[in-house]
């Protein structure tokens, strides 16, 4: 998929919703077997009751690592149900030496066919590139993140005065361009997007932390949004876990339709 | 496996060798069928072969991951191959927000049973915690790393006059200690070695990037070790594909014997 496509995506639906499957066996709905098909299930009637308001699908890699070869085939089965015309991202946070990321850029781009994935920036370019090598294919580069534990490292300042994710934002632009790299910055970051969007005004952000990490919406679009859009905002346990019941479909389809209806 | 084993193993069986199951289907010697069937037999004879002188395995996941599902069995049957008093590490490189962290913990030191993983320190401490629950497991944390890339960010000098990498090292120790903590540190950085043991005395260090690219043993020795030793050195290509013929294994075991008698 490619940037006008995303664009024309994001336009008509008039949503920036990613829904997050981070489908966790120990919350499934009661109705549902606590295995590999009732996670499968679970993530069918998800994917049905959200499609009228999401944009994008993000597949949390560990939540099926977690089950083995097992979870895996979930993995595939799930992508399977996704249209087409949807953006489907591994948050995988993959990133090592050439030869290795291109083996991951294979698993996910050729044969799993995830449009994008999440990589982590530490090890530099050449753990980056071969992520780049795929046509339409793109890298969701790690800059700041959600989490506490941003404060560690990310926001650590250099003696260029920069902070480490703003290099990061600056020096990934000169491998490739906003055509086939976006950033992860968190909603809980929002009050940083201003800042950000001036070192990257044309690019795609994934805002997780949307719901149950407590982001900020309104602050995330006001700072955030360009004239184009230029978002895919995250939610993943609110929507998914909406109820325990049998009503879990009907409920993440309004949960969807709020945070869509926001956007 | 704790410090004083590992310690203990290093010492009876004279080697720092960790043999780099880089298992790559495109190089399988011509006898064995490109699939996880011929991946698993290659498995099985170069762990037979390299038994003798390698005190860890190391399993690089992306070689796995690129066969999908099959290949995750294949990840788990090579395990049952590994003897119990053998360092297993799972070359993952993974690290996200906590709740997902936890999941690949599980995945790792639970259901595959590995020793140890490697994690990436971007995201700070809270992504890096879920691993240190676990007793007698280890968190082998990215800190310089082997590729051309390390110079992007890893090497960049912060405000506080530290390289990035040495922030890692020195922060990351206020979240365990040398008996559950290891650090990453590539072969091609060997002259940072000595600086860098000044900052972790005590710790094991994985080292990579000996063999194919090109690090130096005798420098990582010189500068890496301690009294008690405190290196795992490994290996990869140079010992998997010492010969595509069907004496792929003898070659092996010669190998494997060449670089266990230089440590």
């Amino acid at each position: 998929m490619n940037y006008e496509q995303i664009q024309y995506l994001t336009e008509s639906k008039k949503s920036f919703l990613c829904v997050g499957l981070d489908t966790d066996l120990s919350k499934l709905p009661t109705s549902l077997p606590k295995n590999a098909e009732g996670m499968l299930q679970f993530n069918k009637a998800i994917i049905e009751a959200t499609l009228p308001f999401a944009v994008a699908y993000k597949i949390n890699t560990a939540f099926y690592e977690a089950l083995g070869a097992e979870g895996w085939n979930v993995m595939e089965k799930t992508l399977k149900f996704l249209p087409k015309n949807i953006f489907k991202i591994a948050d995988a946070k993959r990133g090592d030496i050439g030869n290795t990321s291109k083996l991951y850029a294979k698993a996910f781009f050729e044969n799993l066919n995830f449009d994008a994935i999440t990589v982590s920036p530490y090890m530099g370019e050449d753990s980056v590139k071969p992520f780049l090598e795929y046509e339409n294919k793109w890298t969701i580069l790690l800059a700041l993140t959600s989490n506490l534990g941003s404060q560690d490292f990310e926001m650590q300042k250099l003696a260029n005065g920069h902070f480490l994710y703003e290099e990061v934002l600056q020096k990934s632009q000169q491998w490739a361009t906003h055509k086939q790299m976006m950033y992860v910055v968190g909603a809980t970051q929002a009050e940083r997007l201003q800042e950000i969007r001036k070192i990257v005004p044309n690019h795609f952000l994934l805002i997780p932390g949307i719901g149950s990490q407590g982001g900020d919406l309104q602050k995330v679009i006001e700072y955030g949004k360009t004239k184009f859009g230029g978002l895919l905002i995250n939610v993943s346990r609110d929507i998914l876990y909406a109820s325990q019941d049998n009503d879990f479909a009907e409920k993440a389809y309004l949960k969807a339709e709020f945070w869509q209806k926001q956007m």
